[in-house]
């Protein structure tokens, strides 16, 4: 079994050789095959750039790897910003002793990941560090992005807005944390991990005004709404019964005591837009494979404090906390 | 003394105190603080592109750390594509219990850095890792510049071209070993981890018709001449007694057994010009304090086998060869 070895990291012979049969192989562009410093292209004059560190583990989970979250990550960070996304940028921190067929599994899975999302890796770097292990890669991700519809921002949220989510929440989450606890529910239930710009762009061409969009992330729809009402001074009201979570995300949060809400999703997006706008939204979303089952969710509401509250099915209320302590390292 | 907690990665509370207490206090500029999930920025149309993960052990060295190698390493890529630098993102993957007050002196030597280079640090990530020893932290820095001197390539470099260092060679890889290894050379002698956008403005201000420029990084002189030789063809002949190395780098390299033209330099760059243009490269160089001490080393040549020639003091020649193996890991 071929491993991966320092002198691949060390900028010599045996990293050109990484480089030319690995990388290029595979992020075959132009731009990247000149192989200068830096990558030279031409762009809009607004752009929108963003980064994202990937330390998953398992590398490899049902519905993806490292490097599709990484590529989809990046794809998404941008999107959600109304940014059609261009250009990323790779570099890999990889272990010693990393075995090279896992490598190019997740050179091959960015690769065709980069195709299906229409972006071109331009640039990149690979570092090798010494271990007695050699089980982990880290990958990170940088992003370009023209911003085909501006004035998305969080600040944008008012009273009154309608909060809509494009699919099951935590998805991703529950299945990476399922694999490392050894549950087995089934070839079915998958990470939602996929890049999200074709959309994000069906719906903004429809000319709807979305006030915010984020993608759920670390921290899941907990964090997004909990940022929202911070950056904005709203809160949110939550009605658990609309909020699309599967079965199997259900059970392996009361399983591992955990809250739905904090889990993270890498191919999902939640929105606020006028409550005029709502219907239009759900419409347009629910057309594309990618937003079949939207959910309009509630509501920004004017609190004295800003807080999310939720609707529980028999009509109480209750505090969602932010997400806080050690709850879910390495799931992205 | 405070450690960073697996909870200050996990995109919850304690990663807001974390960006807001310490990111933000140090990066502070209203692209950053506007927290989105991209920055967005105004460019020009051609823009240069690049990324580099930084790894270097030990953390904090003679002249520098982790943060300013990362800042200065892609400033200085796009640099040598003749791209003034703009904008950064940084991630950092840092191991669970590493001390507070090491990421601190990190952050506070990149905003530092920043500065002194005139760019912004605009997006950013974070990741813990879990860890038994918690002395580990990676840098991921991302930069985009615009092009505002285009037709730098290493496929211009020509038979008879004229090759150019901007100062002592080795410096940054001598003082990181020497320091690994327990040697000291007294303060005088450190990296020479400098941001020189400045250095290459005030040469190409000048209109001198540069064909190439490289900071020579990871595998040094030779990893550059080697490249080069492997893009465009020719091969190159280099005059030892011209290339400026201190006598600090040859004692070290002499003690382990190392190749001084290998050495990762941080702050140096290497041109090639028109033999015609070398003496007013030279001095364009020589007026700005960054390159007060460049010298032309070596020519171009036509050969059957593209090759880098060391031409010794006492006429005779030897073949340079490629650095390769498992050289100098973690040196960047």
């Amino acid at each position: 079994m071929k491993r991966i070895r320092l002198s691949e990291g060390g900028g010599g012979e045996e990293t050109w050789k990484l480089i030319r049969g690995l990388f290029l192989r595979y992020f075959n562009n132009p731009i990247l095959s000149s192989l200068e410093d830096s990558a030279l292209v031409e762009v809009a004059s607004k752009i929108a750039f963003t980064t994202d560190a990937f330390t998953v583990k398992p590398i490899f989970f049902r519905g993806g790897d490292i490097g599709k979250l990484a590529v989809a990550g990046v794809v998404n960070d941008l999107a959600v910003m109304g940014a059609k996304p261009l250009y990323l940028s790779v570099s890999f921190i990889i272990e010693e002793g990393f075995l090279y067929e896992d490598l190019e599994r997740i050179v091959q899975s960015m690769a065709k990941t980069a195709e299906e999302a229409n972006v071109l890796i331009v640039a990149g770097d690979t570092k090798v560090i010494p271990s007695n292990q050699g089980r982990d890669i880290y990958v990170v991700a940088s992003g370009i992005g023209e911003v085909v519809y501006p004035n998305l921002s969080s600040k944008n949220i008012k009273e009154g807005d309608a909060i809509i989510v494009s699919g099951p929440l935590g998805d991703h989450g529950a299945c990476v944390l399922a694999q490392r606890e050894g549950f087995d529910f089934g070839e079915e239930f998958q990470s939602d991990c996929q890049p999200l710009w074709d959309l994000v762009d069906h719906l903004l061409k429809k000319g709807i005004e979305v006030h915010a969009m984020r993608d759920p992330t670390r921290g899941g729809l907990s964090a997004v709404l909990h940022e929202w009402s911070w950056a904005c001074g709203v809160s949110f009201v939550i009605e658990e019964e609309k909020v699309p979570i599967r079965q199997e995300v259900i059970g392996i949060c009361e399983f591992l005591g955990l809250e739905a809400y904090h889990l993270a999703c890498e191919g999902r997006i939640v929105l606020a837009v006028e409550e005029k706008d709502a219907e239009k939204t759900l419409r347009a979303l629910r057309e594309h494979p990618k937003g079949k089952d939207a959910s309009l969710i509630g509501y920004a509401v004017k609190k004295d404090k800003p807080s999310v509250i939720l609707r529980t099915p028999y009509g109480t209320h209750r505090l969602l906390e932010p997400p806080m302590g050690e709850l879910l390292p390495r799931i992205c």
